[in-house]
């Protein structure tokens, strides 16, 4: 045993990726926040530059309810209830009081039978997925699904997959039209809001026509759509696809670790359904749940988002949202049209990418370059998120910024 | 769109695991824990059962370190510090300093050059396996292997996958001086410790055959151990099965989640390696790291066990669990020989399996039957998990219990 012959190997695969300039490089190391003040929002503090103050643009937590007092009190306060860790997977001793609560307001949340935890929305849909997937089934897929949902139908071994062009709703149509008769059984997967353009699977013309092809297949057509950057982002409550949608998916993943500002994953739907999942998705019987302050934490985190309070959160993100993408329409870049926190600058090379990425970096604002193969080629952007903590002095900032380059 | 059709099919899956006995059921629910006195260690509450109170003997936990004041302290305050989620990938924005220090310490306690943090240990092994195995991989795995690593090799696409019978050299040399010249890399992967009966991998004997094959493939030969039972719980340091085989693995994965009491995964290794599996691994790419929080709570579990404390921890263990295994079979039962604090029972048969745990469980003990197919028929058991929260007395309790079967 040795890794003496494999590492020169794997080092020049590394050496390749940086060549190519799509390796993912260094990562900055935050050791703090600086608190809002002067107008301005928030900074964080990075380890290597001790004396500046970054604008972090590139995180998922678009209601700021992981620095929320109320979140990280209900964290400490179960932490020292519960203990750290749970100790084990749920079904042995790992079910804790806490995980109860939260897969309850979860369930309610998105008015839902019942709600199942993970460890992560990565782990929820590798478990889920290959759970309701089998050799008499039909896929069907986005091409521009997340890494999670490629990788749960490469373990699934489905009779077919199917991948439709991104969004294309007659592609969908025509796939589960030739396929009648062929498949007992299909699942249609897709992303709700999709990470790097912020745009989103019209679920209500998706549930239309799975519906029209229901009784073309024995066992029916299932929707099962990981929403993880949608809850907590997009809708006047905060539902995400189905609220701005006005449809449901059969079963609806979503994750703890993007707007609702911890960590953990869960997947809602018919009580049956989660009955079966808790007996048959592995990543949930053979990996620990997260612990029980996580869960504490989110709770109250979906509690707020549930409020007026939440509601108000949701209104300022969408208005700041709305003042960064017209401004960069204005400023004469190119953006995908929407109303989610993902504002994407379509820069369609990948020097200039990396240019503007380095030009924003140098002016202190943090966000994140996206280059083939993470984005088709011809598509290379740059990826801004906005936050309520964001203020609209921070927006005027990256805009200038934005401007100057 | 609709589960109509599917939702009896599933129920009916689901009836025949509960007929066959094999369903995991219903989930007890801790609401929290009583402190030790009076010579017994501490005891669970189980929400649906106000009136009594637990010895809780499935649980991870081995070193108690989950409820320790010092894990608890750092958890709240990095949660105060950071916040309670890292709100993004760790490429992205979500490395925080905790991360860092907790990756150094991890390579230090293991003597490795760098560690990298995953959301669990499942989330661990499913990133690494693919990573380093490619269609000119022999993938060679022992039978018995935790369901992480065979769906990280189903994910992963080898060559071709070989598994040999549990523990059986002979079998490992046969598959590697067999497949000479056919394939340029191999990769041998086991537990470390094996979750369900507590014996281990003959670390020694592996790398030594290994080595012997090393010249018989142009990639080399490399080993990857998922010692997610061992580390903290065996060896005089505590390092595992390493500490007491004497042999160290080209890549180390283990837990934070069962001995260290908090929860996520980590691999160790050279840095070339580590720095290779950050660019591919696809769970530590697209998924979120730990928390800060986690990680400050986990960095002091490995102080301790890396201290006088630790070592003393790790002897309580071994004699409280010498204590259960000889009391085990003292009292008639048969049980797999070995130091680890995974003591099973074998009781060799579904109904009477179910029959003890009931019989223990009526005694206010918790511990985990396995039937088939979690275990082969045949070799149903009862789990018992020994943690240096359990007293004298507590052992005692369960012997009596045990004997009056």
């Amino acid at each position: 045993m040795s890794t003496e012959k494999l590492l020169p190997l794997l080092q020049r695969q590394v050496e390749n990726l940086r060549e190519q300039g799509i390796a993912k490089g260094r990562e900055n190391i935050i050791t703090g926040f600086v608190e809002a003040g002067e107008g301005f929002g928030p900074r964080v503090l990075l380890r290597d530059y001790p004396d500046r103050r970054f604008l972090r643009m590139n995180s998922n937590s678009y209601l700021g309810l992981g620095r929320n007092p109320r979140v990280i009190a209900a964290e400490t306060a179960a932490a020292e209830h519960f203990g750290a860790g749970p100790g084990a997977v749920r079904f042995i001793s790992g079910t804790f009081q806490a995980h109860i609560d939260l897969e309850r307001r979860l369930a309610a949340f998105h008015g839902r039978e019942a709600a199942m935890l993970f460890s992560a929305a990565y782990a929820t849909v590798i478990g889920v997925l290959p759970a309701l997937i089998d050799e008499a089934t039909l896929v069907v897929s986005d091409e521009l699904n997340h890494n999670c949902i490629i990788k749960a139908l490469r373990l699934a071994k489905p009779g077919e997959k199917a991948v439709y062009p991104h969004l294309d709703m007659a592609a969908l149509e025509h796939i589960l039209s030739v396929h009648r008769g062929q498949f007992k059984r299909v699942c249609v997967v897709s992303d709700g809001v999709f990470s790097m353009r912020g745009d989103h699977a019209p679920l209500d013309e998706i549930a239309a026509c799975c519906r029209r092809h229901e009784a073309d297949y024995e066992q029916g057509v299932i929707t099962v759509i990981d929403d993880s950057h949608g809850v907590g982002a997009l809708g006047v409550t905060g539902r995400g696809c189905e609220d701005i949608c006005g449809a449901r998916a059969d079963l609806l993943v979503a994750t703890l670790g993007k707007a609702f500002g911890v960590n953990g994953g869960y997947v809602v739907g018919k009580q049956e359904m989660i009955d079966y999942l808790r007996e048959t998705a592995a990543s949930y019987i053979y990996s620990n749940p997260i612990t029980p302050a996580e869960a504490a934490a989110a709770r109250i985190a979906v509690e707020i988002v549930d409020s007026a309070e939440g509601r108000q959160l949701l209104e300022t993100l969408r208005q700041r949202t709305t003042k960064l993408r017209n401004g960069i329409v204005h400023a004469g870049y190119e953006t995908v049209p929407g109303e989610h926190p993902v504002v994407p600058i379509l820069v369609r090379d990948t020097a200039k990418t990396s240019a503007l990425v380095k030009h924003l970096f140098a002016r202190d604002i943090l966000v994140t370059g996206l280059n083939y193969p993470v984005v088709p080629k011809g598509e290379q952007e740059i990826r801004v998120q906005v936050s309520t903590e964001h203020s609209e002095r921070d927006i005027d900032y990256i805009l200038s910024a934005l401007t100057s380059f």
